[in-house]
């Protein structure tokens, strides 16, 4: 089940970094749901290499394919199968990590686990493979919007880059507004700063972190499960799939346990025929299921494994050596890594919204007695 | 697939606060271990109510009874079914949650999903639901000890209440240690200010949060799986399915964010012929994977909902009011949440080293060619 | 996953012959569903032993007990725990079966995959085991009237016995009629000599088996998926998965492969707005969805393995010996399979109304643009 | 769930039969096993149209590759994406099936559940579906054969064409026999008649069904699960997940239905150190495990659908009309359908083989008390 994703809206990736290419199937989409590539390209885009001169220079149009599942321009219920060809792969530029584990890579695991590994890359643990996953998000976000909840609305954005602090209104900051600037930012003045902080750390053969919030806006009620199935514990499994991830929390997170019970409660008041909370440190999730509020997370990155300074490690053959990486690579994950939120995020939203609408939102017959 | 958990080790939980009892099935349980109820009653012993002065006064003897599965003493590989019946219940003493949502719990979102819901003393959200974790979770560990890491050792414990920090050494902490205080912190110097924190909390009718540290020593390289089913993601999705929590991080977590990568890079070196890094910022996972060092984690819990002060709400049928909250509670979750952390990190360690077992572990037959 | 059932609907069984007793949890179930005991005993009572006078004399009530996810007489949504205490085991009549394989049982099978069993009434082996199937499928029965076909019905009985054939028109034949005698054939004249072959075979030591035919009527269009989880394949499974079983055909089964394809194919005609078949070969589904038309098929049973008669066997020592068997026993399961085999059928039909609702049934927003 | 198949070695079948093309994608695979395309080509080769005059004449090569989860010729435990793009396509010769529903097919089925589908070929309905499902076969095979047991055998055969029965021994049979003829009989003598029967079928504009007998031979005992995943119930979901299948039955089958216990009972014998039984009435499992002995069982296969001949049906607007269906097609599908029922058996075993490894072959720890 390791490249299994979801439950009713299911997505299987496959893919190496240097390879064939990478691509997703995604089983159980709901039928005649307009779909062609042009849906899926917009978010590709947003992941791909090369795209500014903060990210990795790799080469990749990462233009996708749709070979199944699609029939004039409408999904037929059956598998989606989309296809992106690997093009600007430089093994040659790898052959050190063939003997050698990178430190804080998954070199060294996956060989301990498998006995072998595609040393090309990063292989499977390659950002290539989050490919797959905002592909098949943006045929979810299609079907949130055909369907469950046209207005929903999910934005994320850089929140922190090592120490420098964006301030962004999640109630208000828009898509628009992070894209508006390579960082991802929604906060215009961190735009400069955060920009050159990366550049520095570049040039300085280092790699910084940082911090993504994510907001989903007019999530309707209900979505999420009691007990294992939690939205917020499926959320964060969601993102902490992605690589290079240390940590998630949900509205007050961490900071929430500073707090006391009467500080932190959210009240409840009626606004018109809806209930609403005066304030959000649930962060729109109560008992593992949306309350209508804005969802509001945040996930920490590490600092890029990838740096080309001299490090200490190991060989496959178990001697001490030393390793300097060559490769492309980002020197911060963060600004392609917002679009990956992204696409989680509405993956895990579509699917609680299938099941949420299986268990609970069949009809009543006037014949039966229940209602 | 809300109440059921894991992939091969698979547990069914069911029960509500206020009902017949709770408890859970445990389907894939490997064959021929030693098992009674013995095994199971010292941890539920650790999580029951009315244990000590700090938490509820709910007095429930949470006997468990094994039903099936276990035949002369052994598991037969056959469902392990495990009750334990609700005993101490005073609805009445909820009566006035019938007509209004309390603030901060799920009684207004379990509503909002399923038209419904079980108003006395949280009904499926009440942590009585953990009881069926905790006793599948006493057999994971059965199985784990048996069969794949007779030393793998698993130590949850308080590290901070409110703004009180405890000084824990991961390394060498012990369960003995744990247990011998009522907080269930390894810090001897914090258990006073911690206790005296807590019943402070408690006669002001208010409640605190604060964050559990839980370490896995001796675990063998290797589990976890890449992509979406991690080690990591997989603890984090686990610990924030229990009730109350609102973040998790591993290792470096958020404050490895403001690292760079040189600092925060674990380098690799020779101990013997084992593959050893020289710090663990990756809290021993790399790449959603195992690499035997101590994995290290972290979640945050909030200040425990129920609390004895007045507070704005709305009734079911959508009116302003207030409400003082009855009935017994915990002014602080986290004594008892500490085994619920460690049955949460067994189930998951179990049911990947069933899978690591089941993909990478076959016998390579001498008259095959594969190796 | 062994003991799990079902994608939506989901149960989980567990109990052996022998032991505390046997059960059911069953996650996914819609909320708000009238249900108490009452709703379920009924069924149990028609596969209960001790019925009449040619089934096994074991004296079980199997009085059932909803332990969760009931409140004040409806369904919460939340797993429903269902628990039937073993009564009448006598597990002394089954000492000799300790040391002994008996021929055609899953007794040395469970050995051999185990290396331990319960060797007392078959252990999980045991038809008891299928309580909770029938306890389940009684609330999905409720399901599917309240929510899906109110008008649905399920038909098994018995079709043959041994050499015996009864006549019974699918289109026509009611429950009542089936509950009218102790063989449960929906044939009048087949009664009494189907009852006198079985009375003769348990006088000769020996044991019958049969074919017993199911109908659904009024099952809507459109259940069931293509590829793997054919509506015909998951009832084949399902009913496979009954003790005893050997063969499943539907529609035209076996004997439609000495025919040819202009005689096989279903023509269609409209019936005013809807689309029928004229004829019913392909037994109710197509491409392993259901078209509308009765869904008919035959499922195999072999004769009961325990006999009264000396048989040759081998002990778990591995030495050749003799076997006669004790115990109480059915000369013939077809009559108490009846009930099985409607069980079996009703969960599968309501897992996938549940499913084909939350693929195919989406509400269309009005401000989208799919439709 | 619909195109997602196994538990452990996890398939996900995508394509339509006129689209990009058809592919699988297998999850779970262990690590280091040598594969290349080489070793999944001759099983597409058995199941590829034009291959005789007796099968469609659609021409299609169906060379397959992979696109991922190989590394320098050995399987990496990544996802194994395997693509087969279409060629020879001829969607005009459909362009009558946009308007009428082909009587026994797929048409109405899937406009009923989805309101939409692809009209051209039979889209998601046809057999090219099944390629996906022989490459992932060929791979799980190669499993099997380098890590469970080497000397595992699994032959299908067509047992009968209409009313003609080939005589086949399945303890002997070889798969040499069977593919040196067209009909795929292990019976020369059927070859010739079976052979003239089809031509005339063909002529007649006419198709026929007929049945397939599989054997296993060299099964370890214990692959399978006790309850709801017995063997024999998966070996027939997985069978009947084919097109055109009608009927499923295991050793005795039917037959065994007209059986007392005492004739159908298999005696056990000590064979050396071995457990064995005298008979096979059974099938090779027992209470739903492998006993060791061989696997049998048989498939039923209705006439092919496509005829052509004129047929009474209805338009997708709801009007009688009539239809004389054109396109390529196979007057009798049992020659193509033995490498898929080959293929379907070698999934379900290789799954039940890594599911039975992984609860019940772990090593014992000497620290351990468990043995």
């Amino acid at each position: 089940m390791s490249s299994i994703f979801g439950q009713l809206f299911r997505i299987t990736t496959w893919g190496e970094s240097h390879g064939g290419g990478v691509g997703v199937v995604i089983d159980g989409c709901p039928p005649r749901i307009p779909l062609s590539e042009d849906d899926i390209q917009p978010d590709l885009d947003r992941r791909r290499p090369g795209q500014s001169e903060i990210v990795t220079p790799r080469q990749e149009e990462d233009r996708c394919e749709i070979l199944s599942g699609v029939f004039e321009g409408r999904t037929l219920g059956s598998p989606i199968s989309i296809m992106i060809r690997n093009k600007d792969a430089r093994p040659e530029a790898y052959a050190e990590m063939k003997e050698k584990f990178r430190p804080s890579h998954a070199d060294y695991t996956y060989q301990a686990k498998y006995g072998i590994r595609n040393w090309q890359g990063g292989g499977r643990a390659s950002a290539r493979e989050t490919i797959g996953r905002v592909a098949a998000a943006a045929v979810a976000k299609k079907v949130l919007a055909a369907h469950i909840a046209p207005g929903l609305e999910i934005v994320a954005y850089v929140k922190s880059i090592h120490e420098l602090i964006a301030h962004v209104d999640p109630d208000t900051v828009t898509t628009a507004q992070v894209e508006s600037n390579i960082v991802r930012t929604g906060d215009p003045r961190a735009v400069e700063p955060m920009t050159a902080r990366i550049k520095q750390a570049r040039s300085d053969g280092d790699s910084l972190g940082g911090v993504i919030e994510c907001v989903v806006r007019n999530c309707p009620p209900g979505l999420g499960e009691p007990v294992f199935d939690k939205l917020d514990s499926d959320l964060a499994r969601a993102v902490l799939s992605l690589p290079a991830t240390k940590g998630f929390e949900i509205g007050s997170g961490f900071a929430g346990t500073r707090m006391t019970g009467a500080e932190h409660n959210d009240p409840f008041e009626m606004d018109g025929e809806r209930v609403r909370t005066t304030r959000n440190y649930s962060g729109g999730i109560q008992g593992g299921i949306s309350n209508g509020e804005n969802i509001i997370f945040r996930v920490a990155f590490k600092p890029t494994a990838t740096i080309m300074k001299e490090q200490q490690t190991v060989t496959a053959e178990g001697a001490d050596t030393e390793l300097t990486a060559r490769g492309r690579h980002d020197p911060c994950v963060l600004p392609r890594a917002v679009p990956m939120v992204e696409a989680m995020t509405g993956l895990v939203l579509c699917d609680h919204a299938l099941r949420h609408h299986a268990q609970c939102r069949l009809p009543d017959h006037p014949e039966s007695a229940a209602g």
